[in-house]
Parts: C-alpha cells; structure tokens; sequence
C-alpha cells in the first residue's frame, strides 16, 4: 500500500502556484472574462466546477448564518440612485489614489506603486547584505495586490532601511498629497518603464450609470450591499416585529472599478459577497448566545503591533479577547468566533499568507444616522423594557364638542397648547377648576397611572456590526489550501476540497464505453440521485486512471469503478486522497458514500464497513 | 368542520389584486427599493419571505434543469466590455423607441402609449355598444407592462375597430417612423396630461458604464446572461470532453433600462434571470430523452393566430406539437415539455393571464457565429462519428537527419512542399522512388490505412436552444395563483404555496410568553433542525390567531402550537389551507411533517397517521 506516503507528500512538497493556476485553467473552475476579445483586468467567469463550489460555499453560508441564526435574509438591487451614495459618503470618499506614467499615460495606483518599488529595494538590500527573509515566515498582507517589482542587491542606508519600513507600515494611512511627496522624496518611477508619474488624483472606485431615459439621474452600482440592508432598517424590524437585536444577511454581487487589478480572484472589480448587519442596543452590546463560542480559539494581530509594521500574532479565546479588550464588544467577539467556527468547517486554515476574507467591522449607528437626517424617515427601533414601567402623569381630555362650540376654529390650537404644558402649570389648572366652576364642560384634568412596556432608543439609532465575507477570495484561499500533488506526477494536482463544497461528490466510471455496462451506470446513478448525492458519470474514452486523475484535479472525493464485477452485485470504492480502494456491495456502497458525503462517518469507519479491494491493480 | 367550505371558498372569491399587492408590502416580500429616498421605478427589493421564496424557486430550478440534467453551469460576469455587445448587435438594436411629452418632458415609451390608448378606445366602444368583454376571457398579453389608460364610453366606427385591432395585433414589428405616423394619424397624445409627444426616438436599453480609470473603456450591464455562455463555448465544449450536444446554465442579475416602467415585478430594471444554452449540431435536432416529454400536454398559440390578433390557444402533446410542426424541432420540444413540468412542479398554472415567464428561443449559430468572425476564435466543435471511419491514404514520411544533411535550411520548405502533394502526385513519386532507387534514404511513401473517430461540423457551428426564464415573473405569478382569503376575514390573505417552495416550512407557536415552555420549544426547533425542515418560532405577545394568520400571510404551511399538554407528549398540528387541527406525538408530528414538506406523503396519509383535534377551540 503506497497510500500512506502520498498522504506525508502532501504537507512535504513546496507549494506550487504556478502549478495551481494551471490545473484552475485547465479544468474550468475559473477563468479572464472576455479572453477571447483579449479579457478585461479584474474580470472573471466561473465555470462548472466554480460555479459549483461557489454555490456549496454560499449553501454552507446560508445554513452556518442565516438558518442556524434565524437571521433576515435580504436582496437588494445593485443599480442605486447616486443621492444614497452621496450621504453615505461613499461619492466623497470611496476613492483611492492613481498616477500616471508621464509618457505611457499608463495609470497605477499610487500606495501599490510605492509599496511595490519600496519592498524591492528592501529585498535588494537584503540580497546585497545577505540576510534574505527566510520565505517560510508569514507574508505581507499586501503581497498579493500588486504588481511583482523585481529586485536589484543594492545595499541601503540604514537610515533610509528604517524610514522605508516605517512608510510601508503607514501605507494605507496617507493622503494623496502625501503619497506625491513620498513618490518625489524617493524618486520612485513607474518599473515597467522607468518613467516619471504625475501627482496622484483621487478616482472614485464607484461604476456610474445613468438611470432613465432622460440622462438625468446618475446611478452607481454598490461597492458593498451594506447600504441594502440600512435603507430597508425600518421594514426590517418590523418583520421582527418590532424587537432589537435582529441580523440581515445578503449573498449578492457589489462591484469595485479598481484601478490596475493584478491579483486574480483576490482583487476583482466585481465580486460575490456575502454580508450580515447585527442591529444591536448601543448600550447593550451583549450577545445571548456568546457563551456557545468563547472558548473559540482566534489568531489575532493587535491594532499597537499592526501599525508598528509587526505580524506577530497572538492566539486567545474569544472570551479572553473581549475580557482584554481587544476585541471590543460581546458581539462583536461573538461574529469572530463564528466566522472562525464556519472558516474551519470549509476548511479554511487562516495560516497561510494575509488575505482579507473576512471583514468584521463596527458601522456604528452611521449608516442609519446619515440616511435618517438625509430622508426623515424614522430609522428608530423601541425596545421590550425587561419590565413595564409605571407613571403617573396629569392628563387632559377635552370635551370635543363643548371645546369646537367655544373657540371655533381656534381649538385646535388650545388644545395643543394646553396639552404641551409643563407638569406644574397642569396641576395650576387643575386646582384652579377645581376651585372655581370654570370651564368644567371642556376641560378635565386627571393624574393617571401609564403604562410603558417598550422604549425608544433615546438619541442613539440601533448600531450594526457587520461580518463581510468575500466570496471569491474564500473560495481561491479554500483552493491554495487544498492543493497539493502526488510525487509520482508533480504536474497533475489534487484538489483535497471537503465534501461539503467539492463541486461533485461522487464519480462513476464505467470500465469501458460497453453497452452492457450502461443499465448497471443508470442504476447507480439513479441510487446516488435518490440519496441526494450529487454524481456525474465519466463514460469517455480516456483509460480509468486518467479519468480519474481527472477528477482529482476537480476535487472530486469518491469515486465508483462499474465493471463486469458489478453486474455480480460488487462495486469498487476509491477515495481520493489515498486512492485506497475498498469494495462492497452496490446499495453498501453507496450507503457508505452517503453517509461520508453528509459527514455522518469518518473515512476510518468507511473503512471498516467496506473491506480493501485486493483485486488487479487495473483499476488506477 | 369548517374547512370544507373554506376551501371551495378559495376558488368562488374573485381575485383581488389591491389587497394581495398591500399583503405583499406588509409582509415584505418585496417593496420598492430606495423607498425612503422616494423610490425609483422598476427596481424592487425583496425582503425576507421574498428572498427565501425566490432561493427556493432557483433551488428548485437547479434540481429540475442543472442536477438532472448535468448541464455545465457558469457564472459569468454582469459587467461586459462594449465590443461584446457592439458584435453581438445589441449596441445597435437592443431599443425600444421612445417620445417625449412636448410641455412636460415626460418620456413614454411609443408602443405602449399607442396599445394603452387604442385599447381604451376599443374599450370605450365596447361600453357605448353595450357589448363590454367578459372580464374572464383570457387577458391581453401586454396589459401587465403598461400604464393604465382610462376608458371613456364612445362608439367608433367598425372601420376604426377593425384598424385598431390590425395596429394591436402588429404593434410589436413597426419602425420608429411608422410608429411616429400612427401617433399623429390617431391623434393620440400623452393620456395623463392631454399634450402630443413628440417623434419617436430610439433609446437602448443597456445600462453604460466605463470601467477602469482612464475613461476610454466603455463597458455595458448585461441585458442577459446568454453572452457569457457563448464567449466560453470553446471551454465549455473542452469541459465536456469535446462533445456535443451539451447545456451550459446561468442563474444571475441581468439589467434592462425600460424607459417607463411600471408594472411591478413583471418589468424591472435590474432583474434575476435563469437561462440554459443547449448546443446542438445543426444537422441534428433530435434529442435522446425526447421520448420522456413526448406526452407533456402544451398549450399553444400558434404564429398565424397569433398574427392575426387572436389568442385562441390549442392544446396538444408535444410529441404532437413536433409531428406537426407546431414546434420546429425535437430540442426544443424537449425543453417546452421540461420547461411545463417544472412550472407545474412549483405550481404555476399557466392559465391566468399572458406574461412571458419563460422564453424558449432558437438562436441558432447567430451568436457563435459572431463571434468567432469578430475574434478569430475556434468556436467549433467536433463530434464523435458513431463508428470509427476508415480511409486509406498516401503519407510521406522523412529520415529528418538525411532531410536536414541534404537540405539544410531548406529541408522544412522540402517538407511542407512534398506533403501537401495531391495523392496522385504522391502516386507518381512513390512509383518513380520505387524504380529507381533515388533518395530512398530521405523519403518513404506509404499507403495507409488512417482511422477518424470524430468530425469538425463542416461550415455551421453549433446552434443553440435558449429557455430563458424571469425569476421575478415567475415569483409574482406564482404568488398571484396562490393567494385567496377566507370569507370571514377577507382583507387578511392566504398564501397556498407549496411546500417546496414556501418560505417557512413549519412555524412553532407557543401558547405563551412562559419560561417553562421554552425547552419544549428549543426541543421541537432542534428536531425539525436535524430533519432538515426549516422552522421559525413566533413567540411575539401577539394571539395564537393572530401569529398563525400572520404566517397564512407569509405562506407557511404547517404549524404546531405549544402548550402545557405538549409537556406530556402531545403536539398540536395545523395546517394552513383547511385550518384543519390534529394531534400527535412529538416525534410522530415532526415525522409526518417532514414527509409532508418532502413530498413523500399527501395530506389525507397526514391525516390518517395524526387524529383529528377535538380539545378546545382557544387555537385558531
């Protein structure tokens, strides 16, 4: 049995992207968009086996938040009116900085070019002085964003070492004046040419649009589907009927005209992502059910270590986390821990390089404050008060008609002031026409016993936590993590994707083309179709261990070889990581196979239900 | 028993569609989007039932088209960059003609206003003869799309009737200008403020936008997914292991810039579209499982009749439909079967009204085409022949080291020139070769025998069939079909939708806010949680009657209320159409419940399995 030496080959082989991107390529799961008009930069399609993985993930989403949470599933348009866009100060702000090469007017976007050019010279330094990084530590975050800067080993000052380490650290913080000044003082040029850029320009990374006929009402396509969610606040909590804390989930597209995007799935110009808002009392930001992940372990990089141009992380509970004040608020350490809970269940090991995938911030009450002032629309919530709370207030009633008869058209405006009145000046009249006679017919004051049960928020709207996962880059993270390849044939992959997302669950594959074996194909088939396992057939002409080297690079994990043994009642089984080969009867198999797919058994117990296949070696 | 006659009651109400749009605005299944903003015409967002509902439907749609029938999904981009849509003849015609209010400005789309007017003439007509339309007669196929046009009762001539109803039946194949000339021969002006309009003006309906900084790239939203299929035909076909015929599907957001719309979700700007492309060969049309939809009952409005104004429909099989040509050929017969099973699957009787939920066109190899001349791309696809051809032939092999010794830097010229050889040219060398002994160390020619196991289609690529569905239409219609009420509260609604597809499968209701019924309930979630059946609790303040016609509301069809006799073992059961009551216990009514949202069983089994409920009546 060689199965156990592949197993150790997959964390002992180096990881290969280019390798990788090929096997992505060749087999479809995704691809440029346009490429046969020359493809567009930051443009993707996914194909069958993407598309599948995509929609397992985005299945795995729903169920891990939507259901398991109850929360309040929304779909808003992408099309929005700029007005939105205005208050939310996206027009004003969602920008970032680009220059052009004075004689290519090619455009690049100000912080990448500078981090690029910086990060090579600090890589030149090091090979100049020998104390190269060893490439094994954890990567910048930034690495994967931008255009490759080659090196040159030229020793540096370390007075100049030391101040580009610092602006690196501070990238994301400048101005674009700044960043001018940065490109001038370091006599930064563009590295594909070797020519001078101008001064950065702000250029907003919203698509326009126009909406209408009339070209009048500007449009922009959301850059996040956040703003979705707080203008339906109001329609929202009264579906909850009324009761704070409520979440919205959407799983939309959002669209980024990104200046130069360079970095596949991870920086797109359109994008699937998938967003919740947790509405929540600012003065109560408990969470009911953070007790369920306070013991989920997190990796954390402190904000103080962060801007210092550090990486080293810190491992705590969520408990700890929040106790420490690291991360702020119960629900917010309760979103982190079930982001991480639902990361690993797809198997998404957050060890590997920086890569946002996963975004958890605090909006505050921003959003609904901005719209509400904006609308004058009541984005207010009341809240159940945990008991009723009992008043006791003067109260006027008038006489309606006694009170018309009297002041004509100008009741209304006695009414209005009179029930204005402070406590004091009510309990004044009071006593006064209870001395007197005057007006009794209109007029009746009376201290009264009111109930309160539910409280408006005073001046502070709900505010939102909101979980922000990038669809995409989970997926491409899911698989850089799943890849790896046999020593036998380095340059064919396995894809090792869990059966929860694998896009196919199960292969069929026929011995050979032989019509006698199709009857035994479709009963089969039909089997896994009942059991809701997903199965695909390869009945092409390639040999079996081509088809399924095949379904190795697809992540397909089982697979079933029909042939003439079949038809006497006995299926051989293969795993994929192992290519073990176990054998049993069909409707045994197939069991076995279910049971694996729905999680309901480890591989071990597989295999003691179903004995190794020790028939000819044909099979693989 | 009340049910019995509540039932009937279903059918005998006629159908009210002002109170089943204000039930669907109060439940949140969808509502204008940017409402607090004022709104903008045609785009909607869905609110939790709404989102559900649909997630539902596209599921459904998946297991019936994508799973069953292993087609290739993609998902492709939204944004498209212009020369796509400049090749594929959108930029130039993908536009409706529009005109403008003379005073106002308002912008009207120049069909519609010419239908909107003519029929409210004829309706006028109609009402001055005394001859009014029997409102159940099948409605007009537009009356959806267009702005209401008050009808004033005056008598016209026959000849107007008759030029009316020609102009009707024709209204969707005339130009501009002719639509410009029947505005002004019938007078017809802007009907809300009485002013002419101006002449027609073509206007796309594609959404522009420019992607990248430098404002040079122009980019277009896609009005279909369809391109996205045809641009990745050649990696599809790859996918497929190079034969046809095959599907690819696409569910995703398409964009349309209607010039006025106002019809609800049944013409929206920004809109969820499924859509298939079956490749076939040109030459052949039949397809393999034809014979499985051949007795699917269609109803048909064939192109003559249609033509000449009327809507008298024909049902036939299709199997029939193909015979007689009704339907050109067997694919897309196959798929108007598919495409009728699935509808009547969600339960979406095509019976009420005429609105385009599903378009099942033949595009031909137009798109490929295209294409392929535009980009230079091999959009082509070869086919298994079904036996191996045989030929045989002359073929010249070269000793290359002699060939080279020889030749030198010509050898290649050499080459190439002797193997494009006719074969009586290849003849004659073979034969003077063989007489004389020249050369015989550089070249040999041999007859062989050559075996060919697939074609290239000769000149025609690779037509397609594209059932193209509306998600949102397809929603709505559904929602219309299912929605009656009760006679003894009329303004509250009832949503029957199915099971498959109903938002909330199950709702737990218990008796009271009481702490001590919360396991139980916590219990009961979890059962239906691990049986996979999605539950919601309603423990608002609000009466059992209330919640439970809250969620006749929002369509759920099962309940189960919790009360103290639950903590005993027994549950009760509702269902939501009859309002009939049963019992159980807890593990019989979760069982009987999941077979019911599965489809396993039928309600009179339910009712055979739990007894009827002769407690008190304090439930509904």
């Amino acid at each position: 049995m060689s199965h156990q030496a592949t197993v150790l080959n997959k964390a002992a082989h180096p990881f290969n992207k280019a390798n990788l991107d090929a096997l992505l390529n060749r087999r479809f799961f995704y691809a440029p968009a346009f490429e046969i008009y020359g493809g567009i930069a930051g443009l993707y399609d996914y194909g069958p086996p993407g598309s599948s993985l995509q929609a397992n993930i985005i299945a795995e989403w729903r169920r891990h938040f939507i259901v398991e949470e109850h929360m309040l599933e929304v779909d808003t348009t992408i099309m929005t009116p700029a007005p939105v866009f205005e208050t939310s100060g996206h027009v004003a702000r969602f920008a970032d900085w680009m220059v052009k090469d004075v004689k290519t007017g090619e455009v690049l976007r100000a912080d990448h070019l500078i981090e690029g050019v910086l990060e090579a010279r600090l890589k030149g330094d090091q090979e100049a002085r020998g104390t190269q990084q060893d490439p094994s530590v954890v990567e910048d975050k930034d690495k994967k964003k931008r255009k490759k800067v080659k090196s040159t080993a030229i020793q540096l000052d370390d007075r100049i070492v030391a101040e580009y380490e610092s602006v690196l650290a501070q990238i994301d913080n400048y101005t674009g004046i700044e960043l001018g000044k940065l490109i001038r003082k370091y006599a930064i040029l563009n590295p594909d040419t070797g020519n001078e850029v101008d001064d950065p320009v702000q250029f907003n990374l919203m698509f326009d649009s126009s909406i209408g006929p009339t070209g009048k009402q500007k449009g922009y396509l959301r850059p996040e589907t956040a703003q979705g969610h707080f203008l339906n606040f109001a329609r929202l909590l009264d579906f909850n009927n009324g009761r704070l804390p409520f979440a919205s989930a959407q799983v939309g597209r959002s669209f980024r005209n990104e200046i130069s995007p360079r970095a596949g799935l991870i920086r797109v110009r359109e994008f699937t992502m998938a967003e919740i808002e947790h509405f929540v009392d600012p003065e109560d930001k408990s969470h009911v059910h953070f007790s369920e992940v306070k013991d989920v372990k997190l990796r954390l990089l402190p904000k103080d270590v962060q801007s210092s141009g550090k990486t080293d992380v810190v491992e705590m509970t969520v408990g700890e986390s929040v106790a420490k004040g690291l991360v702020d608020n119960e629900t917010l350490g309760y979103f982190l821990g079930r982001i991480s809970l639902f990361l690993i269940k797809i198997e998404i090991h957050t060890s590997y390089g920086w890569i946002e995938c996963v975004g958890c911030a605090d909006r505050s009450a921003y959003d609904l404050t901005v719209h509400a002032k904006k609308t004058g629309a009541a984005l207010v919530a009341r809240v159940a008060l945990p008991e009723p709370v009992f008043t006791e207030k003067e109260v006027p009633t008038f006489d309606k008609k006694a009170l018309g008869k009297t002041f004509q058209k100008d009741s209304e405006l006695v009414r209005a002031f009179v029930t204005d009145l402070p406590e004091e000046a009510l309990v004044k009249i009071k006593n006064e026409l209870a001395s007197a006679s005057l007006s009794s017919l209109i007029l009746t004051i009376e201290r009264r016993t009111l109930k309160q049960s539910s409280t408006k928020f005073g001046n502070s709207l709900p505010t939102s936590s909101e979980p922000s996962f990038g669809i995409g880059r989970i997926l491409y993270a899911l698989l850089e993590h799943s890849y790896w390849a046999r020593e036998q044939d380095i340059q064919r992959g396995i894809l090792s994707l869990p059966a929860v997302v694998a896009p196919t669950k199960v292969l069929i594959v026929p011995l050979s083309a032989n019509d006698l074996l199709l009857p035994l194909v479709q009963q089969i088939s039909a089997k896994f179709r009942r059991a809701g396992v997903f199965a695909r057939v390869d009945d092409s002409s390639a040999s079996i261990g081509k088809r399924y080297s095949r379904n190795d690079e697809l992540g397909t994990p089982y697979g079933v070889t029909i042939d003439f043994a079949t038809d006497l009642g006995a299926l051989c089984f293969r795993e994929r990581d192992t290519t073990d080969q176990r054998i049993g009867k069909i409707d045994e198999v197939v069991a076995v196979t279910t049971d694996l797919v729905k999680g309901a058994i480890q591989w071990a117990e597989a295999c003691q239900r179903l004995p190794a296949y020790d028939g000819v070696q044909a099979v693989d």
